[in-house]
């Protein structure tokens, strides 16, 4: 038979036509498709790579859309979008108006469900499985998370609620022995025993045997059964977290031999209990350099196919952050440093190896990463928990009751905060600002530069207080000489018209105002709780203009005006800032300008009249 | 020996001088301690009863407060806190200015952390101990969890994170049967394996020689297994989460039998590994109804000792709300209801009867019944989850991520919010109207009273939107006949000052403009979005006065004072809340005082001049 090309697929049900040749060569293309995009839009490359013939086999197995597959963060979903009806529009992934480089159900009716932030697709999966079936919907829903995610603690709350539950229901791990940095944790251990262990060996029966004897399958499966008994290592195990749990646990099975999963997949079909496939996939598979250095390779920025990505460190926030800690660590005991499996991102890679002792890498695990913070502050440690702004919503409760409730001295970097560009949604720092700043106690800092950022971690150490010290993703921008050590900072041209804002935001208005000297910058520093000077000092101005690079609803705008308007004051009043909408993907450049929040945005502000 | 009273123990180290007559007597005391208080004062009744013996015989063995014991969730912290100097103050537990009903680390050296919410305990001891390692302290930390707390996802993610390590580390799982109601879940079904199950006794070896051939203790500790080989079932097992997840489990051990649970914790401390020790306690144990119905006596308010608890069924606005869902549940198949172990609390106990393949109780697990409770909607089902305010902060992410992005119609019922009493810092419901808010497409609403939150359930329903209904705990307070199916509600005196609110202080509003007609009364109905209209309506008046039972920071007043300063607004607005601190415990009605927030507030407040 003649070879298919990508092109050729326009539904997951021309996957079910084809024999394994035509897929070999079709998983081949995927490959290819898959790296020519991302070298040049950027994108989640090894773990794409690692799962296309899993992708494959789920969708001969099962029927999408009718049966909802979600695929975990969504990292590993670029071949399931090649294969639903989106190959066309491949070539615009994660650009604005483009693909999504995560699952996004207003993007595709294959993808039921929002991915990108971790561990949730076991609970969702089973809410839609469950309203099929109160509905008297026959199609299922299956979830495929992978071992990074399963450290989560909402993938065991949904896995703990359905274990003990009677009910056909299919979670497939997709085992790729690192999740984005080398995975940590037992979880990650109980793999490793589960693929290579003693225990595998003296567990491992005869499929059929084991199978016949649960008495719960017929002889057409038998017949299945049989045939993979000798095509894949194929058995029922136990003495795993997961059948602990109460889930029927089949595999390992190679996850880039598509008939061997789908016979997998289609005995797990027959079973009228939870079953979790352990399937193991090589990350990086079919790119020579991401298969060598996976970690390199998870999320890259465009690069040269033949030359591979630039690993070189480059000076950004995170890096700032990182030599800050390492510099203060080694003046004192009590610096440490957690983080919730994004050593690498948070530029902690150099603390993790110069202070072993005092980095704990905890797995994809923000509640217990903001309380294990409060337990070694409480200890008498000095913990800086690094983390991106919309991950640590995650731990929002365990910071008003873990730390702030006993005024324990917990430091968050919060990295990634305001927009983050081409991630879009779910990847927006948009909300800590209004979140944390809820908190009785908490201090907010929001640096606009590295000199800056290096400061206020330093200040933050000897003081007795819970901080959330956040800055955005990438580099500085316009800088200038001036005092930041003071609750705020006033660039004054004795104008009747006051620029406010914060963080990165300020480096726009000191490019404003090199074009246009008619209005005063006033820079908040620890932008809350917001000083009381600042509001006597803003009611003398005609206009403000308030500029904020996060939600309007909740924000340090609202709490001013709210202060200026019991005050009396008599000015006029605006706020700019992201209101009441999601920010969809685009470079950070188009989407500030999108929502008026950059250079151009704050001269034309000041140049409409009062 | 002479028995030894309450009064005689001043420190836990007292305990570690008495024999085990003078033990037995003095739980005795204990127990009658506890039951006569919280007949009085009302509190956490079955849970404290049931772990004296195991908080004795944890004193006896740890070091507090050098070593650091941590009660998870802390409704059983009653007998520790008789035994840690604060017997003669137990008479004002849960009482304005007296003893904490949980874990306060600044009412005691000896309450190491903050416990209220489930599930921290181990994430705290861990990190605790962390510091003392690095610190050079030879002091250990203990989590003392409940098998209702081991539901939560951040119980998994910190057992994760620690079962890999080496290094002594120890959790005693208090496993009473039941957590707060019956308990549900994998875990529990695996708890009840572990305790009755065949493996149990196919698993049963004689402690000795397993440990001894663990090559990890020596002959002083040989001698305590043999000791306790014949009075208590002791062994290491395997085959369960916790040993799966790389912890060392021993158990179970009768929680009642002090000298047992004294040996067994000798041998954990033995081991440099992380160790879970598996005690078995009854809940409510020495009073025979709370022993007979450990659910009625979870959380109580105060009652006849020989009478028992008054179980009939009050009206107030958690069972009109499960009233309501009952209704429509019986005209809509869509209908389905959601809780996180709080099927009681929230009102729901006649619909988890009435329609139970659409009630879902998930465990203590906010973060999946978010998630969950969009899967139901994303499959069709109209999902109600049903959460007290302070809980549903460990949801936060999952409404911004798995809700609100797709834009599923999740229904929150929000139970407990505003202040709840007795429970203090960790369990008022302050923060969800400032943390609901920021998330675009969310609905809030707030009725008064029972009619409006019956009108509100029915309402949303027939809507296609995320909304969140937030309701306090107990009864509806004054009520007058007005319209409530609109954004908000004008009672107008034709005056020039407006009191605006929502929620109950409707009804504090009420009766002040009965007692003083110089104002009007403007209530929010859907309290968020706030409708445009009203801005326009508030700019006529002189005076605004925003009373908000809520945190003021990212509170709805903050909202209202900026739109009002952005259309130019001259009036004088002032804002009425909660601002910057945690409200103890005391009454309702005292906190309410305390922060002005009452009836005598609002006349004050219109009594002054403008």
């Amino acid at each position: 038979m003649k070879d298919v090309t990508l092109s050729e697929i326009s539904s997951p049900r021309d996957l079910k036509q084809l024999n394994y040749n035509q897929l070999n060569t079709l998983c081949k293309e995927i490959r290819e498709t898959i790296i020519e995009t991302v070298s040049k839009n950027g994108g989640h490359l090894a773990s794409s790579l690692g799962a296309v013939e899993l992708t494959v086999a789920l969708h001969r197995s099962f029927n999408s859309p009718d049966d909802s597959i979600i695929f975990d963060v969504g990292h590993q979903s670029y071949a399931h979008k090649l294969l639903t009806g989106r190959f066309d529009r491949f070539s615009t992934l994660r650009q604005k108006d483009g693909l999504s480089g995560f699952m996004r159900p207003d993007e595709s009716e294959y993808d039921p469900f929002v991915t990108g932030h971790s561990s949730n697709s076991i609970s969702a999966a089973y809410g839609i499985l469950k309203a099929n079936a109160a509905l008297g919907k026959k199609s299922t829903a299956i979830a495929v998370i992978g071992d990074g995610a399963m450290t989560g603690g909402m993938a065991y709350e949904a896995l703990n609620n359905i274990g003990a539950k009677k009910g056909r229901f299919i979670v497939v791990l997709n085992d790729n022995k690192m999740s984005i940095s080398k995975n940590v944790g037992a979880v990650s251990r109980s793999f490793m025993r589960m693929r290579n262990g003693k225990r595998y060996h003296r567990l491992k029966f005869a499929v059929s045997n084991v199978l016949l004897k649960m008495g719960c399958i017929g002889k057409g499966i038998y017949n299945f059964i049989t045939k993979i008994k000798d095509t894949a290592r194929s058995f029922v195990y136990k003495n795993n977290v997961f059948a602990a749990l109460g889930f029927n646990c089949l595999g390992p099975i190679d996850g880039h031999n598509i008939s061997a999963m789908e016979s997998i997949f289609e005995i797990a079909k027959s079973y009228n209990r939870p079953t979790l496939i352990h399937v193991v996939t090589r990350k990086g598979k079919g790119y020579a350099p991401s298969e060598n250095y996976p970690n390199d390779y998870h999320g890259v920025s465009p690069f040269d196919v033949d030359k591979g990505v630039n690993t070189e460190i480059k000076t950004d926030f995170s890096a700032v952050a990182g030599e800050t800690l390492c510099q203060t660590a080694a003046e004192n005991v009590r610096i440490c440093a957690i983080t919730a499996a994004m050593t690498c991102g948070t530029g902690l890679s150099k603390f993790a190896e110069k202070f072993r002792d005092r980095f704990f890498d905890v797995g994809i695990a923000e509640e217990h990463a903001v309380t294990f913070s409060a337990g070694l502050a409480k200890g008498g440690m000095i913990p800086f928990f690094a983390v991106y702004s919309s991950f640590l919503q995650r731990g929002y409760d365990q910071i008003i009751h873990d730390a702030a409730i006993a005024g324990l001295p917990v430091k968050l970097l919060v990295d990634r905060a305001g927009i983050v560009g081409e991630d879009g949604e779910s990847h927006q720092g948009l909300f800590d600002v209004a979140f944390l700043r809820t908190v009785p106690g908490m201090n907010i800092y929001s640096p606009y530069c590295y000199d800056e950022l290096e400061y206020r971690i330093k200040e933050t150490i000897g003081n007795n207080e819970l901080a959330a010290i956040r800055y955005p993703r990438g580099t500085e921008w316009e800088k200038a000489d001036i005092d930041f050590s003071c609750d705020y900072t006033v660039l004054s041209n004795g104008s009747e018209r006051a620029v406010v804002t914060y963080g990165r935001l300020f480096s726009c208005a000191l490019t404003a105002q090199k074009q246009l000297d008619s209005f005063d910058i006033i820079k908040l520093n620890r932008i809350f709780p917001v000083s009381g000077e600042i509001i006597g000092l803003l009611n003398k101005y005609k206009t403000v203009d308030f500029f904020e690079e996060g939600i309007r609803s909740g924000g340090i705008g609202e709490h001013i005006a709210s202060k200026l308007l019991e005050n009396k004051s008599g000015c006029a009043f605006t706020i700019h800032a992201v209101d009441g909408v999601f920010v969809s993907q685009q470079t950070t450049a188009q989407a500030l300008s999108r929502y008026g929040l950059d250079t151009k945005a704050i001269i034309s502000a000041m140049e409409r009249g009062v």
